[in-house]
């Protein structure tokens, strides 16, 4: 039997521009962090790295898969790529996504959402 | 002046089904090391997660951004997530994926290269 059916992977990228963005990993995590509560998002492991001269990465390992953060201070530019392995809906991606960005001046914000074709599986 | 510039974001999505994939940390870092080389990416931090019953999360920060390997051994499906700050055609990242899963038995492979509008900034 021809089984038409895919493992969960909700993907969502976002490109965010604000007006200012320090280069100060605590502001990452609160964005990261707000994201992660207001998804019910569970976190399992988490990975920085601060670049030269600026700009930052966070990364969290979640159990429902990852949530990471770039940051390009010098431009205000976010990026943020999410994929659960649950369903999670765009607008509720972007609701919380302006929750976690309360207090910048948000510019633009551009989100993606990734699908791909179901896989066939043979039973 | 207005300048259209946004920083280079170069982000691939790959969704592989091969016909069977073993639920072991060392295979998945096998694959993320291959292609790791391949494209000259600089990895400068590692996580890692193990799902119950099975399942695999590896992610790299790399000095180029990230790279993250999902994987789902009971269904054979193997999930990249690819964002460098500098340029790697889709057809290089697609050349490279391959051979890092030489030996496995590919059933499909489809790839997604993430794009966003060019933002606006004021000088």
């Amino acid at each position: 039997m021809m089984n038409q059916s895919t493992p969960i992977i909700n993907h969502y990228v976002a490109l965010v521009k604000v007006s200012s963005f320090e280069n100060c990993l605590n502001s990452v995590e609160k964005i990261a962090n707000s994201i992660a509560t207001d998804l019910n998002l569970n976190i399992v492991k988490k990975a920085s790295h601060m670049f030269e001269p600026q700009g930052i990465t966070l990364i969290y390992v979640l159990s429902q898969s990852h949530l990471m953060v770039h940051t390009w201070p010098e431009l205000g530019v976010i990026h943020v790529d999410l994929i659960t392995c649950s369903y999670r809906s765009r607008e509720k991606f972007e609701k919380c996504l302006k929750h976690a960005l309360n207090g910048h001046a948000i510019d633009s914000i551009q989100i993606k959402s990734i699908e791909f074709d179901k896989l066939d599986y043979n039973d």
